[in-house]
């Protein structure tokens, strides 16, 4: 049973993001995720052209319907849950969450709750002041490296757990294999074939045999894969058994 | 214990990438991500410029460390496995996995194996003619609305998931709580206090204070906190008092 966010009652909010392209990007990834709530916090240029460009014309709807604020404490006033995202070089003395867990927590909360997910600009992130107003603060792991995110990539990192919260993880379809029946028919067809182009040993054909069990149970064959395999053995035999009769019998059904 | 990917054997492959920019921002979140390998495949536009703007500083020995083929099959040649992205759209007969399943088979492989990540062009993803070099497919989700990802920003899901696959899930940190003895003295006292200043009923003061209770309890007071909630109670204390009394009590010590 699947127990995912709320999308409807998720928003974007970017405090002061410096490029039109990337409020452009954050719309599209946030879109990607389901998410079509985007607000904009005195942003430095709102160059349309450049943000739609970015959007692309299937996120064209976000930037449509985007809210554009002065005022961080305004634009944050309907949300009863706000989500603050900080560098992991900041030193908070709160406790700071990983997105996975973050994610987990609006499943439940988003139900009867409008969530902001808050964003500083580009250049520093949010400051202390901007962070008081966020019930939970949360980190993306980064290498040690290089720990400065695109803004529009963090965007993405958190939409995407947030869409991926409490999904079910897609069970890995496994067709039916090959029955023992048919398999041990094969080994046994394999044998022969490999025995009379002289490539097995009569003497002692479980040397290689054991070797090409092993192999072929690693792949775990399927029924049709197992006729390809004796199709093949067939056509082996059938070409050496014409090239010492002469040419005359026809294409093996496969 | 942590159980993380070799991110030295991991390459993220760009086969025919459109725009210079998407290889930058590509190369960013590699970099973001611990991995530092970066081919690109027959590109349309190799525009150093435009690449470095989006790589930023951070990540410009991964654009200079870049290798660029004209030819996939070359290009591919070195890897032991190979993991080919997909649009969920594609209609494929082959099992196709969630960057969280691959990223935990990379966990593994990439022990002893070099790993590449393989993206299609912006326009089109990869064809089936592309995709059969590839060991495994993978699809990130997306929202039915909206699934094209801007290629970047696919880069940046991949490698997210492969560097947190097998990393230990941060612990929250939960700072030591007020004991039961400060906190009942705490309740004490604001009873008192707050009986004073006839905001509790002295008949029946339980019912407002099983409120405070239950409020207080959901928070987790730590006894610096409840120092706070005393300190603020015996500052009603001395500025009742002293409205009784005339003006000379001096600030309460905190």
């Amino acid at each position: 049973m699947e127990n995912r966010a709320n999308l409807d009652n998720i928003t974007i909010v970017l405090h002061r993001p410096h490029f039109p392209e990337n409020i452009g990007a954050a719309a599209r990834a946030a879109k990607n995720m389901g998410i079509h709530r985007l607000v904009v916090v005195d942003p430095l240029d709102c160059d349309l052209t450049r943000m739609l460009k970015m959007a692309t014309h299937a996120a064209e709807d976000v930037i449509g319907q985007m809210e554009v604020y002065d005022d961080l404490r305004e634009a944050l006033a309907p949300y009863q849950y706000i989500i603050g995202t900080t560098a992991r070089t900041g030193s908070h003395r709160r406790t700071v969450l990983d997105p996975r867990q973050v994610a987990e927590k609006v499943v439940d909360l988003s139900r009867n709750n409008q969530i902001a997910v808050l964003f500083g600009p580009e250049n520093r992130g949010l400051a202390n002041r901007e962070l008081k107003y966020c019930h939970c603060l949360v980190t993306i792991p980064t290498s040690d490296a290089f720990s400065s995110l695109n803004l529009a990539q963090a965007v993405m990192v958190m939409a995407y757990e947030i869409f991926r919260a409490g999904a079910a993880v897609p069970e890995t379809f496994t067709p039916k294999l090959a029955s023992s029946y048919e398999l041990e028919a094969m080994y046994d067809h394999l044998k022969e074939t490999l025995t009379k182009i002289h490539f097995v040993n009569p003497e002692n054909p479980d040397y290689w045999m054991q070797s090409l069990r092993r192999f072929f149970s690693r792949i775990g064959l399927q029924a049709r894969e197992v006729k390809i395999i004796r199709g093949i053995c067939r056509q082996i035999d059938w070409y050496c058994d014409q090239r010492l009769t002469g040419p005359s019998a026809p294409d093996s059904e496969r």
